[in-house]
């Protein structure tokens, strides 16, 4: 048996980023290879503890992280430089804890966080560069930026983005959200989607995503879209962009 | 029987990119996969001729390409525009031809060519972030700038190059090259190696690259350098590179 006190375990806060292209999400899902377990797994085989490793939130399959912060608790005494050496030491390439720092047990990854952003990475042009199709959408028909912009100005606020979430999520009752910020930016071929909120719905970065595309190609004006916002019912104008081009770039905490 | 006349026959230019983790090199070779091979394969594919891609030059397995030229004459008829097309339709997403056209018969894709860039990227912290690992070499220890850059003005203009090319190389006599550019710069973690000549010898920039590690390290100085250069053999301290931090970045034509 596996001794664990809560007094004498010391709780880390981590910034992990991930390639998402092999994983099943961040989430542990049985028979599947996910971030959060391959992590379990590595802090067993270091520790010998059983160690549950919270994040501030899901990631879905295929979904990369440049910034994804987690806590655990570790009996097992490490300084922070040494506990990011041994894990990174035991993980696949494609998972790097970028910084392990001891917190006090008052820090819970998702629910001290106060926000987050993530970033939607579109190639936009006839061919996409072999380097980059690991981590970009590719949209071959010029996009109308402003024509996106317009569409993004109508999400940004507090809204229920029902119409923005993925069928079947019934957990939850609240979708009301505070999008802070939606920003779409060129430069060159490359189209970036900055979404900042203090919490994300089920797919609504994806689904946001997916619209704007829509609304660059001149198949969504920013009047429909405002009209399915207020719907609250996701309708065949919102579609989920591809997870490849989708960064959980970074996470605020108080 | 494929009937070829040279008379009815077009030159096409291309510009290709491509990854080259998974092939052998660009050049083919038996049993291996290589890009050239590829590329010949889907022309056939399109257009039932066996058509031989003449490239700028080879590179190594798993040396990428940002920009490597290529040509290749084709009787069936095509705009290059629909060419392209055709042969991104056929070709993995690892190689992509970027652009292609029409060409006088005088154009050769290896000889018309009047310098080659080449860049090596280097990674210079602990911790690597995934995104990148494909296309770095990590190096963890803090590399001295000042050093690589020094030992970097000991190898730039034309010099018998011997010592930094591989052993075994026996098909050539003339090892002397002219070097215009060697430039060592750096932003943020990442170090970036620029070298520029009119050709170079086999895994000539991988040596470089080797050696300017070494100097960033300490373990070599740009005294050291200059005498292994003038012993024109390879030693010890010449050491190549990894593959993956590579790139064909340009080719420069008339």
């Amino acid at each position: 048996m596996i001794w664990r006190d809560k007094g004498i375990m010391q709780r880390f806060k981590t910034c992990v980023s991930y390639d998402g292209a092999k994983y099943s999400g961040w989430q542990v899902q049985p028979r599947d290879v996910s971030v959060q377990g391959t992590i379990e797994a590595a802090l067993k085989e270091l520790s010998g503890e059983i160690v549950k490793v919270h994040g501030s939130g899901r990631t879905d399959q295929g979904v990369h992280a440049r910034h994804q912060f987690a806590h655990f608790d570790l009996e097992k005494k490490f300084s922070g430089k040494a506990l990011r050496r041994a894990l990174n030491a035991l993980l696949p390439d494609d998972i790097r804890i970028l910084n392990a720092v001891k917190v006090p047990d008052s820090f819970h990854a998702r629910y001290s966080a106060v926000s987050k952003e993530y970033r939607y990475f579109i190639f936009n042009a006839e061919v996409m560069p072999p380097m980059v199709r690991a981590y970009r959408t590719h949209v071959r028909s010029a996009l109308d930026i402003g024509a996106m912009q317009l569409v993004a100005k109508q999400l940004v606020g507090e809204h229920d983005f029902s119409a923005f979430s993925a069928s079947g999520n019934k957990s939850i009752d609240n979708y009301v959200r505070n999008l802070f910020e939606l920003k779409v930016s060129k430069r060159g071929s490359e189209i970036v989607i900055t979404a900042k909120s203090n919490g994300f719905l089920y797919k609504m970065v994806r689904s946001i995503a997916g619209c704007l595309i829509k609304a660059g190609k001149g198949q969504i004006t920013p009047k429909q879209v405002a009209e399915v916002l207020k719907s609250r019912k996701r309708t065949q104008h919102v579609e989920t962009a591809k997870p490849q081009g989708l960064f959980l770039w970074n996470v605020s905490y108080k």
